[in-house]
């Protein structure tokens, strides 16, 4: 069998949400990363610090985001200690990385195990760093939220403002580019590909940004502006700009990019820069 | 007062522009820097380092760009040095910077402060590091303009080339993916909004990509190539594609996307990658 | 002459291709870093630690690759000898990096000189990180090939899939936001600006990937979709969205976006985030 | 008053040992630190990193001693959470630190606060790695605690078995040089210069390392070899060589350094290198 | 067993010296790395990247030894390179490295295993350097001698002039401070302790420094001075200063240091600084 | 002639201490730095960014020791900025760190060029950090004095009380080891080897430290104690404890290590730890 390939064991997983679903997707984390160790030697080194040495898959997240989102004046001691503190006190946070693992274990056909989306995945830690970021806006500790959305902005060029409600079980695929806005909400099982926009319509403040259902898939590149609907179960095509509510539960989207063009005179200038 | 939140102080602020406005704006950062570490001990080392153990806006900002951009082949002293260096010399360019702060603090709903932006915003830094980046391409010094914007497209994915000419109190909101090329031209007051690309059509040289006019708003992916004008206070749409001039002080604008599809059939194919 | 301009010797280079490209090429990078060393010792530290120092292009690019793509738990002495193991070993690899620079240096025209593509393309070095990351993954060491393509995507914002299939001769132009798919494959000369997606369309497995001729060239923020061709010698425009084949060696491309709008009302709220 | 110098509060500090003592440090380590930063802005980020930050004493310590510490193979954070892990549940550790840092403050003239002693005292710190690493030898995890002490040595170049029994107080003044063998035991309220060797004589192994009571004073340079004792309160001169017991609580000592020499023929060859 | 110790396997070892001897050293090192990265897994990164990812003990050593001797402007590559080269291509310092090994692993009691030298013995690690900086000061590369030299004083404490010449089976106990002139020699199997000199007189140039015999034992703190032979098998005392030659293989040694000194008053100023 | 080697050009070079000799100094430098540049491209990097890139004497020194001292909580920046803004407003200092580099050159016979002294010899650089740290304290600005005192015990080994005060022309040679207390005085061209104490005798505070006369040389290990005076021009013998006075401008010596001891019985115990 091909190293990096993910078989699951013969017992079946507990039922997502579940307590044990931690702790079992914690030991196929283990379990995956120590094949991988003995497979790649020269790999073995970073599986061992990012994640077989650590106790608790909150210790291996804080260590490895501590270490990614670290700069020269914000060092990784101080954010691995931000990271474990919180996410050891808010057993709500913690669950919610287990169900965005699962997401992307199950529903990306490219992720090949749990611990390929632990170490690999920006999306999938772009987005807890934001939980964390979150968390601190919710405790009115702005300043450290808005310098963690910073440097998660630097480091995975993804844009999150750290008062945007995300849900459970999220995927951001690919993610570069990806930016929401400071008053959007996501729901649950939510599907994002890279490149999208959940942005405000230029009005000055207030309630400005997209309410996204649960369960919606969105393409790349789309576009989705202002205080706006997409219904649960909705699906946003790849390039899509939408400035309308779209409506719960169809599978026909709204999209403002459309009509086939065959005429070469005006295409022929559309190439390169 | 949660903290990240900011209060005009009684007296107005100076003009715009007015020697008295770099002083002032420097204080409001040192104030709000000094207010932001009280309230967050886990930051006050890094305000302290990026902001308040520094004597002038310019040289903090040489500082924490310094830091930003270096990498173990272009040390951080030595680009600390040369931004220090361009800053003090060259009061055009501070004036720049501190009307870019403006257009952040009083343009962006998001931006709580200025010293959120001058410590967060990517487009906001990756903007300063071009002016100097272009500073020294008017001076001949090609390779390290080069080197600078190779480094600020790898850390802000943002891609400036050194020659492109800006103006004064721009807003690069969010700023992930912006490219500006050669031959682009920006006036004041412009706001330019993540994933936009002033490109060229192809050409194989000479003068190819677009010219701004002032107080031009440009959304989020739109991609405007060719050597066309958008005139003054134009607004160019989220993902538009732009090939043909735009005419001044309009609120038209043109754009290459549109109509409503709603084809099941078609669209099911669009998502995910 | 300025500082960063190149002129080609008056001998003509030899025929691409030839086992003395690869030679001339590295001597022309060479003698550009030695001119460039000399007209600005600010950058001279850079240019030999990254080009003058060695004494051979796959050294000087594994070099570079290793201490751009290494972290605190990915060793830039683990990543460089990677690097070299597999550069020195695989005359193909080191045959298409030679073409790579001569795409850049010929058909963009911002491209100055070979060694400004060698030490400043992004795309260019997350192309050549990802053929190593390609022959992991064809040798069975998928969690060393997925780590790589991590850290490319991390400092790069180009997300290249290991398993993708690159031909030679390939220009990524500005390069961030690049996504290509695990089924993926691209010909040779093939040019490809920055924000291109060649994506998936949400199949579960398989083969579900574009599959890009030669000398396609692909415009800025187009997205891609599906197990589709684009046959040799296609244009895609900036900002299209394919999801059908498009005839070879057609000047006509195939894109889901048009029609001209000058609608006030609706596009007054298309601005900003 | 000049900053770095240090004034007792007008109520009397608590009785050493006692519970609230180590409270009583803490809060004047963190008034002096505030002072000092107030003071000193260039400095005031170093402060707020290693004292100000922090909610205890352990914290930190741990944060300073794991950033002093680290290497790129053995990362700060895994030092920082082995350090705060021990430091945190032994309480024994934590009350051996407050008597040392008494000891510096009371001991040694130079010695302007408790922060400087912190901060700065390479014996100190030393000292403090010396008994995690012993509590790890305690525990049978040797390996780690031996890479422990190699680090220490590295760092401080203070090399101190991690079997080596030390007690409280203990002030290792300039402390560059110091050796400590595998057998040697210190007792309580030793002070002990820069140079000085607790060494074996070259037997083949067993307990072969001196003994030092309480109270014991040892000047710089001295050489203290074999399982010998030197009794409490007993005083070693500067540059002795020590192989046999030196009886408790005498002010006597026993050296092997001594008598005037005015050779001047002799002493024209003793200079240089 | 407690972690850490070790136990010869059943096989007896190669002969020193012999072609199998390399490999079999190899062999206990990495199966002691490998006891050891099992029973502590927050060693097991460091074990892994410094020993267990390696193909050969060069690799490893050059690795080792590029980490902890790199700087901000000396890069590990650079050094990594430099040491893998030089070690690959000339058997004699391999083999004295071996013989280095061995002469840790069954001379020094505190040595428990193959690897706890490899790793944590500054010494070791400091005479390894000092063989290729030899190597390069050979081929007239003095410069990057020299810089190397610095690099191991700075990192180590141990200043050993890259002229120097220096056999195998070499023990530099502790290390720290130990000092080697120019023109030194030094023998087979020799033992020196730490803050030994072998330093000069004073003279202005020339053959100034001392000739050490095979299998001579010098003590912590001993300055041997001049060209003056120490002959095979001495051994010089702790704290000894050696300034004429001592006769070959006698037990007998040379120092001035002695004489008990009782004398209360003389001694009561001795202490501290 | 071999790389490192260093010979007198034809012009004399300008009196010591006179203004043209900085200059003189500065413009050695550059052509040694250029020579081995050329004769080593491993090293050129280095040499570029330590010499070559830097427009004075004081710059140069100031990017070195920065980078030298920096840690993780000290960032290089913020340490370039403090020895740059010192050296460059304090002839004193720039003249005497001249003074220092001449007497490296023409004292060691193992200095082969002022480059050598300036990148490689710990004690120069030491000194060097010394003078401003000495500067710091004499304008009360002792918290930044002691972290800097800290930061040169760690890096250097070279211990010495930012009060202390230090004459022009010194030699530290080794360095390794070096302690001077807080009211030592050195004075003018002094040579200090390696392990040399200038320390106190315990009492509690005052006037306690060694005054070093002109001229004076000081052997390795020297252990010099309480408020004595070393006349002008005086050789303490190496390994020397010295507690009384030493008259001024003689070559005899006074020591307290003596007499020859041929017991073999005592000394077979003396070896090793």
């Amino acid at each position: 069998m091909p190293a990096g390939e993910f078989r699951h064991p013969s017992p079946p997983p507990p039922p997502p949400g579940s307590e044990e679903e931690e702790r079992w997707v914690w030991a196929q984390i283990k379990a995956e990363a120590r094949r991988d160790a003995e497979a790649e030697p020269a790999l073995a080194s970073y599986l061992y610090s990012t994640i077989l040495s650590h106790s608790s898959l909150e210790r291996s997240l804080s260590f490895h985001l501590g270490n990614k989102l670290c700069s020269s004046t914000l060092l990784s001691t101080l954010l691995y200690d931000l990271f474990l503190n919180i996410f050891s006190t808010d057993a709500t946070l913690r669950s919610a990385t287990v169900a965005d693992l699962r997401a992307a274990r199950f529903r990306d056909p490219a992720c090949v195990s749990f611990s390929h989306c632990l170490l690999n995945y920006k999306g999938f830690l772009a987005c807890q760093a934001h939980r964390v970021a979150h968390k601190l806006w919710t405790q009115s500790r702005r300043p450290l939220a808005l310098a963690l959305q910073s440097r998660i902005s630097d480091v995975f060029s993804v844009d999150i403002h750290p008062a945007a409600k995300i849900g459970k079980g999220i995927l951001f695929d690919h993610a570069t580019g990806v930016v929401v806005g400071e008053t959007a909400v996501i729901g649950n099982n939510v599907s994002i590909l890279h490149h999208v926009t959940l942005g405000g319509t230029g009005k000055s403040g207030g309630d400005r940004h997209p309410k996204i259902g649960d369960g919606v898939l969105i393409g790349a590149g789309a576009t989705i502006l202002g205080n706006i609907k997409i219904g649960d179960g909705a699906k946003i095509g790849a390039g899509s700009v939408v400035l309308i509510d779209v409506p719960p539960r169809t599978t026909a989207i709204l999209i403002l990019c459309s009509v086939i063009l065959l005429l070469n005179r005006a295409l022929t200038i559309l190439f390169g820069v």
